[in-house]
């Protein structure tokens, strides 16, 4: 599993994960972490952020205030884990699926698959990344923000190589139409109704047919 | 102007506003309103609904927090006539220009171009009405939720026309999409630097094409 590589590849340092990400070294999240994660974005998802207290993300993890705090400082922290982690997951796969060599319309066909099917399973964390952007401050919002581009530039990079044969649409303006279309699915998509493998389907074959034969104005706005 | 008329048309009754709404009598959002609602939605845009304060948008309107307690109750009244005045004016704007007889096509591009045209000049309100669903409780949820959904299938009426000769997509699923590019505008829309008109543009070709082209799987998901 992709993720379990992840997961593995990350560096568990209960207490010290915030201060060995910003001296450089990657953090491994253990399972415990990620237990967290998952009880966090459930009640930031129930609560809201703003007014969802920590003591409520322990009780909801089953685990003392004092469990928590031992691996992270706040409940800002949390948030943070949760987006880098989210992130780091979504860029490993899509990292993945470029190395098998294809063309770049089946590229993007993976990407949206890979992205469907991950929210599907993980649909408060991608809510909580959709959401709250701009809850996060000074550092944590950097590291969030640099991988939030990291996949934006990837996915960018697929629609340039299909644009360069076809489309007139600027690759930059149709990644934010994607995008849109990607991450609007956490105000409507319910795992109980929606099937992940049908969404992306027709999602990105009418992103795919519109972006290869629009004939709107094709340059930057 | 339609937003003019539609001013007009509510009900200016201080502090009697939101009773009258709940009577079922229309409110008139009179001038000071308006210009209330604009200066909250750039105090709640700047800080953060939860995190803003009703005195902060007192003293970005310049006036009294006694002034203001004169139109409305609390925070969530002020968020909820911003919501509930901005989807009322897309919506008179989207029937305006359904009156007029023209192709679906045409009339998904009017609207399209008339969304992000008045997005253009709103942001701060258009960004609330995307963030802050959940902010708004009971009355005021389901009051704002009504004209949400009233919005949403005005829009997928025109799809369906669309889609009766020529796609393969459920109308229903290119609704949610093509809000999904219209509502992550939100977050990267800059009007020092996008042209509405070009946006426009390129966003309901793109869609257009794909709706009309798509090959996946038809059915709803």
């Amino acid at each position: 599993m992709a993720e379990e590589r992840h997961i593995r590849s990350l560096e568990a340092a209960p207490s010290r994960i915030y201060g060995e990400l910003c001296s450089g070294k990657t953090a491994k999240f253990d399972q415990k972490l990620v237990h967290l994660l998952t009880s966090a974005a459930e009640v930031f998802a129930a609560h809201g952020y703003e007014k969802a207290s920590i003591r409520q993300v322990a009780q909801s993890a089953g685990v003392s205030l004092a469990g928590l705090y031992h691996y992270v400082r706040c409940k800002e922290e949390l948030l943070f884990f949760m987006q880098y982690h989210t992130f780091g997951v979504l860029i490993e796969r899509l990292e993945a699926l470029l190395e098998k060599p294809a063309a770049p319309e089946a590229h993007l066909r993976e990407m949206v698959s890979s992205h469907v099917h991950y929210l599907a399973e993980h649909l408060p964390e991608l809510k909580l990344c959709t959401t709250e952007l701009d809850s996060l401050q000074g550092e944590y919002y950097e590291k969030v923000l640099s991988r939030r581009q990291r996949y934006f530039d990837l996915t960018r990079g697929i629609l340039k190589k299909i644009g360069r044969h076809s489309s007139r649409v600027d690759p930059t303006l149709a990644t934010f139409y994607l995008f849109g279309m990607l991450n609007w699915l956490v105000m409507w998509f319910d795992p109980s109704r929606n099937e992940p493998g049908k969404i992306s389907k027709s999602l990105v074959e009418l992103f795919l047919s519109g972006y290869e034969r629009a004939s709107g104005p094709g340059g930057a706005a």
